[in-house]
């Protein structure tokens, strides 16, 4: 057994020569931003109150939005404060001095080509931080504790193999690299190495191949180098998807999705990632482990303990994953209900009654009102039915407009099955006081689903900031978890003398809860904004943790969540993580700092480990300038 | 985070004392067969050609079955040679003498009342065993190599620490007990421990308390030592069931499921055991773990560590569980297919539409005669409409009696989704040359479903043996796994100048595979029908491991299945989980020899430990007689 690979219907393709690509993925985007090179969003040239989104198209409530709901603004709208950050060669400039492990490169040398090796400042640079707000404010400042030392672009299982054994055995630190989309620190070095190790950045994207399809059982092993659009391209030409479809769709690996435990919109359907891994070769530094393929785990499952691991247990290399066929039919549509406590309730009830639409998505009020800030322009035909609609809601079912929320809901499946699905889930909706608002409010979604990192970094650049961060709970908790998280984030802010805006969707029907996931804004006047952004993010997770919710449902833990991650599994089960980690990784090469805190020296008390801990810990120390307040992250 | 109990809807009852139960659970079944005392199935006093169901029912076909599948026979019935057992005075005389750890018994007893510590032959009689057909026939034999020396019977998570505590202290062996319905060998005593420790069985069955029910969020605490209906009726009291129906469910445990993987007939809509159980606590010698509650996994999931663990990393004292309404609708029926191809494509092409009913079950014609031969006496009509049915089959569809496979189909929820279910269902099963033959076959299912047990004690008692294994397999490989394992086992008896017979069925609609479980019987002339069971059971897993089917679908490790535990997982991953092992226990205390082989020494050569493993397996040496020749079973 302990193989991956599934009948090859289709046989493997012969090994790419990737060395003679014009360029490597992460030359394709850029540095500093969300996806590609010149994909920005700008005030229109010709009128100040107007955002031109990265298609071209204007969007006219945005502006509006920033000044209203997140400043608290009146009156005439301001001309927006543009706030650039260094240019490439200013943050090159600042890129911390390399460390080099002569040993370690002439070991890499002799086993891969020269292309895969990179020192250079723009290679180090794209491989620093994941990116989330704090990383790119730190990108745009130049704020660099540490940086990857040396990126290098593995181009097989086999070459992994390598990488990690000259790793191990030089005692250099790497951190495998998927899209670099990570919203929770997960793949930026950590300065807190008393040995100052050489870090090395294993950048997956070369590794993108399909070896196997097996169509009969509907499974398929890749390279976990595959971004989302080039897996699923592969896929269709067998007639199959993924299923997967998370925000970072465009950008982001399997790999990526795999150890950062990563769930898509579409989960309902075709299953969080956990669920549609079977198997998985994984690189460690006491050997390769592949968890056996068979369609129900037999024995005791290691999946689990790969599935999230955020390459502190391996390099994840190639995956046997489940595929689905493509549907005839996707339909999806909007609906509008009178308070997110309505909208709930419909969720919950349609959960309660076994009803799962492929996506069902609810947005609080706050959320609504941003989302409908994001809208272009549309035909007037379409803007008068909406207004039509709202007056109608208002006048007639007696909504209040600054109180309606937004549902979302996707069916996919054969003709007669989505019919099911929306006969079923229709009643249920109405009974809630639901109006459906049609395919347009579906397709508006669609549209924009992968927007918000365009608008986080509009906002970046031009004197505001936004992030995210999210939970999943039980359904008993999940109405106080949403109250409570927002009166938290409301209060540091008003503790603060500052004001923001906070909006939350939920989404992810499970059986017994579901995900809670927040969008969180405000101005951005000087530095040392981050400290209290640190405390929003310190005060939002403890009320999520009251709440028994999780500390992350689908963005990982990061370094951002280390603080808390001892409260959240117990002392035994950390301990005996430690001790899992000092198994596969006895030289604590695989990306220390993350996921897990420090392990304790040999006789440390259980106080000073506790004092080293909150020392060395990134989360209340990355980016915050000298002499900062950090907030009091418990550990 | 770390604690696992829900919202207390209903509070946790006060601590239950059960130290005045007139009986334990142990006590009220057989000690060497299946279910309660007394209720066996006996041939008729009258007329030795008809069986007689421990419900009283007259079975005429099992006999004949007997006599002409299994044997080969011809012409007219003989009369069954009784084989019985050892009586229990006799097998207890055959004891082998304790080994007692006075300090251990000491620091117990201080911590729990008398009636919780059994050191008696007949409580150690009781819990020497598991259930499959090895089990039995040692016990009625008296082939015991070695047994528990004592029996405790924990009270509470508490009970289990104070357990474990001294058992590290003392180093002495405990072994989990559930309700001992397991058929690969994990409640078995291993006798290769050069110490010869004492060995400990720790009877879960008086930890049976609902400690907490969240009616919003669908999940309850349980104490793990609740047996099936116990669990099911304390939940029905809030309206909720839990949905997993093993065959032995109603003297298997929670715990026992979860230790062992289990899966339930139901599993399509209800889950695997791992679908089921949302958090743990696990008493190890190490400190006390305790997975997350949370409604998905964040970071990485230590759940999948324990599940399917058997006692080897730990006790699970308790869990949080999923509970589902109970359907206002179960409409359960059965078809006929010409073939076992004609019902798998019918099978198959439902899971590759995405229908899946409750349950599915596709019996091979093998199976289906057997399920015909295990008819009780029906009422008139009923046997008249069969008898029309079959006529019609044969002579106006051209199906062949001795071809025809049978399909047992369950659907459970409301009206509404029962018949959206039929209508989907319906249409693929005609396309195939499915015949509906109606509800009554269903409850005819439903009415035999946990018989097979019973039927294998008669067979025992009357010179026959009989068995079962599974695996689970990729769609891919479900047919030509199905063929070569049938063709390996009657190799087997061919080899060996003997003869039996052997059917399978198909369940579990997972989407990229299902369950294959096998049933086989043959005739019992000697002692030495060991060894050619053990062949069977080496041949039969070559075919499986070829077709790379897991080592087991639901019935677990044991000791049945570690001789192809390394190729299954692989050396590094067994190599790790070695070390996991002695991780969280270092002496080697919880139920040694099962599920891993043993680790190597310091400074032992590979050879060396494989030698080692070959001389300490159980599988190819317990209950055979001296000079036995073992089968050749892989390391």
């Amino acid at each position: 057994m302990a193989t991956s690979s599934p009948p090859a219907v289709s046989p493997a393709p012969a090994a790419v020569d990737n060395s003679a690509l014009k360029e490597d993925a992460y030359q394709r985007i850029k540095w500093n931003g969300w996806g590609a090179k010149h994909a920005v969003m700008k005030v229109d040239e010709q009128d100040h109150t107007v955002v031109r989104h990265v298609n071209g198209k204007p969007i006219r409530g945005l502006i509006p939005f920033l000044h209203k709901e997140i400043n608290g603004g009146d009156g005439p709208l301001p001309r927006l404060e543009a706030t650039p950050g260094l240019s490439l060669e200013e943050a090159l400039a600042k890129l911390p001095a390399s460390v080099v492990n002569d040993a370690f490169i002439a070991q890499v040398q002799k086993g891969l080509q020269p292309s895969q090796i990179r020192l250079d400042g723009e290679s180090r640079l794209t491989h620093l931080f994941g990116k989330n707000y704090r990383d790119l404010w730190r990108l745009r400042k130049g704020f660099f504790e540490r940086a990857p030392d040396a990126v290098v672009l593995p181009q097989s299982h086999d070459d992994c193999v390598k990488l990690v054994e000259a790793a191990h055995k030089h005692n250099v630190v790497i951190i495998p690299f998927g899209g670099g989309t990570n919203v929770t620190g997960c793949v930026e070095p950590n300065p807190f190495d008393p040995a100052r190790r050489m870090i090395v950045s294993i950048d997956m994207r070369r590794m993108t191949r399909m070896l196997s399809i097996d169509k009969e059982s509907r499974v398929a092993t890749f390279e976990v180098g595959v971004m989302g659009p080039d897996l699923d391209e592969k896929l269709g030409r067998h007639g199959f998807m993924f299923g997967h479809d998370p925000d970072s769709y465009i950008y982001s690996t399997l790999g990526g999705w795999i150890a950062a435990r990563g769930s898509g919109a579409m989960s309902n359907k075709y299953g969080d990632i956990e669920q549609m891994v079977l198997s998985m070769k994984i690189v460690t530094p006491t050997g390769v482990i592949e968890t056996p393929l068979t369609s129900r785990p037999c024995g005791v499952d290691l999946n689990g303990m790969f599935i999230g691991s955020e390459g502190i247990f391996g390099i994840i290399t190639e995956a046997v994953v489940k595929v689905e066929p493509i549907p005839p039919v996707k339909h999806y549509e909007g609906y509008l209900f009178p308070s997110f406590e309505a909208g709930y309730s419909a969720f919950y009830k349609c959960t309660a009654k076994g009803i799962h639409p492929t996506c069902m998505r609810l947005y609080d009020e706050d959320d609504t009102r941003m989302s409908f800030a994001m809208k272009w322009d549309e035909p007037a035909y379409k803007t008068a039915l909406s207004k039509a609609i709202k007056t109608y809601l208002t006048n007639v079912k007696g909504f209040k407009i600054e109180k309606m929320c937004l549902v979302i809901l996707g069916f996919e499946g054969s003709r007669a099955e989505v019919n099911h699905q929306r006969d079923l889930t229709t009643p249920v909706f109405r009974q809630f006081d639901g109006f459906c608002v049609g395919q347009s409010a579906g397709a508006g979604w669609q549209e924009k689903k992968y927007d918000l990192p365009y608008i986080r970094d509009f906002a970046l650049a031009h004197a505001h900031w936004a992030d995210v961060f999210e939970t999943s709970v039980l359904y008993a908790e999940a109405i106080p978890c949403w109250r409570a998280v927002k009166e938290a984030v409301r209060n540091v802010w008003k503790q603060h003398g500052k004001r923001g805006w906070i909006g939350c969707h939920a989404a992810h029907q499970y059986r017994f809860g579901c995900c809670l996931y927040f969008t969180f804004a405000s101005a951005q006047k000087d530095d040392r904004d981050l400290e209290v952004f640190l405390k929003l993010k310190t005060a939002a997770t403890e009320a999520i943790l009251k709440h028994r919710g999780n500390l992350s449902h689908h963005h990982g833990i990061g370094f951002e969540h280390v603080p808390w991650i001892e409260r959240y599994f117990g002392t035994p089960t950390l301990d005996l993580l430690l001790k899992f980690k000092k198994d596969v990784d006895p030289k604590n090469i695989l990306n220390p700092g993350k996921l897990l805190p420090v392990a304790a020296n040999a006789g440390e008390s259980k106080a000073a480990l506790t004092a080293r801990r909150k020392e060395v810990q990134m989360f209340d120390k990355m980016g915050l300038p000298k002499g900062s307040k950090a907030p009091q992250a418990k550990l």
